[in-house]
C-alpha cells in the first residue's frame, strides 16, 4: 500500500500546525486512488515527528511511502534534515520503500499557482 | 499598468532568495499580457525590501500592485506584517492601487501541487 507522508517544519502557532493537518485532509480525499494512506510529520516544535508519521504509515500497512516536503525553498531542512531523518528511520523499515518528492518551491506547478492566487483578488483594470 | 510583487521572508542563505527570484522571472515570462511588471520584495534578511520592491513596480509605471505572499502559512507575516507594510507605502501613494493576494497555502490548487509532487518521484505499485 501505497503513503503520502506530508513533512513541515512546525510551528508554535497551533493554526499553522492546523493548516498542514488540513493539508492532510485534503490530499486524503483527493488522491485516496493512489496513496491509500496520507500522515502527517513534523521537524520540530509540533508533533507527530516525522519517524512518528512514517511510523503510523507502516503500522497502517504502508509498504510504499512518498515523503513530500512542505517547504517553500531548498534550504537545509529540506537538502539535509528532512532526508537524514528519512534514512536513518528507513534503515530501520527495510522492507519499506521511502522516497523523497521535491520541495514545492521546485514544482512546474508553482508559477500557476501564483497567477491563480493573484487572479483572486479584484484588479481594477488590465495593463 | 498592473504590477506582482512577489514577498517572500528573506533568508541569510543566497540560494533560496535566488529561488524567489527565479519565481519572479517566470511569472514575468508567463503572465506578462496581464502583469507587465514584475519585482520581488523581502519582509528581511535580504534585498529589495517590501517598500523598495514596491517603488520598483511604481517607478516602472504601476498603477495597480498585487502583493503575493510567498509565504505557506497564515502566521504572523502574512496577517500582520505585510499587511502593515504595504499599508503604510500605500498611504505613501493614493493614486495606486495595492492588493494582497491570499499566502499560498490557502490556494484551491495546493492539493494538485502536491499530488503533482508526489507522483513525480517512481512508485513500485500503486496501493
Amino acid at each position: 500500500m501505497n503513503a503520502l507522508l506530508v513533512v513541515a517544519h512546525g510551528s508554535r502557532r497551533q493554526q499553522s500546525n492546523d493548516e498542514v493537518f488540513q493539508i492532510a485532509d485534503k490530499l486524503r480525499v483527493s488522491c485516496h486512488d493512489d496513496y491509500s494512506i496520507v500522515h502527517s510529520g513534523f521537524l520540530e516544535l509540533a508533533s507527530p515527528s516525522i519517524p512518528d508519521g512514517i511510523e503510523q504509515c507502516i503500522n497502517d500497512g504502508a509498504t510504499h511511502i512518498t515523503v513530500l516536503p512542505y517547504f517553500l525553498n531548498s534550504g537545509r531542512h529540506v537538502v539535509e534534515d528532512v532526508p537524514d531523518i528519512v534514512k536513518t528511520v528507513s534503515q530501520q523499515h527495510p522492507g519499506v520503500d521511502i522516497v523523497i518528492a521535491p520541495h514545492l518551491g521546485a514544482s512546474p506547478l508553482m508559477v500557476d499557482l501564483l497567477i491563480n492566487s493573484a487572479k483572486s483578488v479584484p484588479r481594477p483594470h488590465i495593463a
